[in-house]
């Protein structure tokens, strides 16, 4: 199957393109720091938006551990970006999005959850495309946690 | 790669499981009629929790259209399940659903938008596996107009 045109829209967001692997630090007030072996995969269908895909294992076992979904749309301004997701753990999550080069840093206007979710009240997320590494953190306030670090990974393009 | 094993939490909802392929039919109060190629996927990973992927295309066309991403989880009470989702429209969604045989009812709980994204109050999705054929249909309340039928499919389970 051709692949499709990359849609005008989203040539700014290029660089998060592909399916991207590597490792991932977890730590959090709350719980003991983890590792995770990390699958991310943007692409796009033709159409102003890309879709985002987070699959993580267990470093140890290889079971499967977090997974996300979603999609990123071009915002109303110049260089913004929207983000939709959702969370395997029970959440949705709706961010705006900076686009600066090779990185977009996204600050959740929205986190809410399901009835056996946990709290979740705000999401601050980068990618920066370094060289050839992905590099991803996350930080969250979560269950009475101020603004806290929660996720560090470096992904290299698979494909 | 060996297919995991269905977790029992989440048997109630094995009807769903597989990717389905059929057409669609559309319409509201606000736009003109339409038609849709549907592809849906609920698949596991051996946790108590199904994805789900819907992508749509343009009958006529082959364009690619809709595209909704997510989860489903179980809820905390007896034969109720909890679905989180996300549009490529720019949606998030929380549903509350309830399992009835081969039927899953989902009513949602929250649905908001971004910025760019058009209004939407409340979502009324129903699954309902007739013999072979899985029946969709969604209702909605939306830009201003009451909860209307919006959606129905018909799709055949490719695998």
């Amino acid at each position: 199957m051709d692949e499709p045109t990359l849609h005008p829209d989203v040539a700014p967001l290029a660089f998060l393109l592909g399916t991207w692997t590597g490792q991932g630090q977890g730590e959090y007030p709350t719980i003991e720091p983890f590792t995770w072996a990390d699958t991310t995969r943007f692409f796009h269908v033709g159409k102003p938006v890309l879709l985002y895909e987070q699959r993580t294992k267990d470093t140890k076992t290889g079971e499967p551990r977090h997974a996300e979904s979603g999609f990123i749309r071009i915002g109303s301004a110049v260089d913004t970006v929207e983000l939709v997701v959702a969370h395997s753990t029970g959440h949705v999550e709706l961010a705006d999005g900076v686009v600066d080069g090779e990185r977009v840093e996204f600050t959740s206007a929205l986190v809410r959850g399901t009835g056996t979710a946990k709290d979740v009240d705000l999401v601050h997320r980068v990618y920066l495309l370094d060289g050839s590494t992905l590099r991803v953190t996350l930080a969250m306030a979560a269950v009475g946690e101020p603004l806290t670090h929660h996720l560090r990974s470096e992904l290299t393009r698979q494909s």
